[in-house]
């Protein structure tokens, strides 16, 4: 079994920056893949490059940035990979298979033990024709189209966070965590404990009537039931009733009607 | 039918941004807005705003920066908002809701009518507990554990790309309906100033001791916090802590520590 066919997603995708101008969005581009997990990014002929501006922005993605490789020419960035994909802004006049990002990402997931690259252009004018043809697939990010320019470490940002999200859920499509609240949920006969506690207040209190209750307890109970609410809150809630209004008891001595 | 119902999700959002350091990132947070359609900007205490960076990486988002609005407090940000969402990369002692971007995109479609706002962090300390805790619900950019930390503007691309993507999928799914509330939900105003006044009763009340809070009122919040609270609850939830404790006034006078 090869290397390739035991790495996981993200050591199989590289990030392809070409002739990038600004040192700053290449700094940018290593602190989004180091965020995303993503690690292999070649740089093909940036024009400048090292740069401290680079090493700036690359905040805590500066081991990405010292690693990148560069290289003289789009082919050598990616010629030991085996599928290779364009970003563009532009439709083509000869239209290309085009992935959103979330596609993208779902079918490398789909193809184990392949080494992938995602190829990004120049900040003003994208990638040539002659380099779109090259690529296999071309990903859009889907964006307004009155002005669908993302910078270019931004658009590396999406596709590596849909990467994260789609290596995220490789493992199972199930297994996502039960929210980790701190408390055990309150079970039905502590809440309406709490209820019948609230209901004595509000009538010792006199702020219902009980010869003329009108809604408020309906709508204190509706209140209530959209929580889940957990013991320590429950206990919390009666603590507090019975400070204001001690006189009402705990509520469990007489049901009212 | 007032214009937040017929407002388009991408109208709905409002992206809040609190104590930026570096006016490049607000740039290219209107940049990143306008690449997904998004227009509402709000800069909370900007340190360098307007500055000649800030436009220069705004770039074909001029006019959402030109736009933005700048205030001096969080509050006055969020304060005619229905949901708010606050953006964090920690977990903290008590556990709050959590979504993902995908979630929460979800959800903002799903509250047809309401104001939404997602706040955003300073670049070097993120969101203050006190800040955190103003919010209903949390947003957490799933990431690298070992560098979990998108700079912000790349955290707006994120989020913004997910609020596009779910109001393209929006068109194609059944229409969904609003829920029909008989009461008009109350503004994030509104809900703090029964915050404040439940805070005063607590401490008024001695339930709570001012010298050793404790984590009470933050669980009370995060109660509260849980819940779409509609303009008449609120009404009778300050009536009924008015009733069992009138010496703490309306909690309006001062704000305690």
């Amino acid at each position: 079994m090869s290397l390739l066919e035991i790495a996981g997603l993200l050591q199989r995708v590289r990030i392809v920056l070409v002739e990038t101008s600004h040192p700053g969005n290449i700094g940018a581009t290593a602190r989004a893949m180091k965020t995303m997990g993503l690690t292999d990014l070649v740089l093909v002929q940036p024009k400048r490059f090292p740069d401290p501006q680079a090493l700036w922005r690359a905040a805590g993605g500066e081991d990405v940035l010292i690693s990148a490789r560069v290289v003289d020419s789009l082919a050598s960035a990616i010629a030991d990979c085996h599928w290779v994909v364009a970003t563009s802004a532009r439709q083509r006049r000869i239209p290309w298979p085009i992935l959103s990002p979330r596609e993208f990402a779902v079918a490398a997931v789909a193809r184990p033990g392949q080494q992938i690259a995602i190829v990004f252009g120049r900040e003003d004018k994208g990638l040539s024709n002659e380099e779109l043809r090259r690529c296999q697939s071309h990903v859009e990010i889907p964006a307004n189209p009155e002005y669908p320019i993302l910078n270019v470490a931004m658009a590396v940002q999406v596709i590596a966070y849909e990467l994260f999200q789609a290596d995220l859920s490789q493992g199972s499509e199930v297994p996502r965590e039960p929210l980790e609240w701190d408390r055990p949920l309150a079970a039905h006969e502590l809440v309406e404990g709490f209820m019948r506690h609230l209901e004595a207040v509000l009538q010792t209190s006199k702020f219902v009537d009980p010869a003329n209750p009108g809604q408020t307890m309906t709508r204190f109970r509706r209140l209530f039931s959209r929580l889940d609410l957990d013991i320590t809150e429950v206990a919390m809630l009666r603590g507090f009733l019975k400070q204001v209004c001690p006189e009402a008891g705990s509520g469990e001595v007489k049901k009212s009607s």
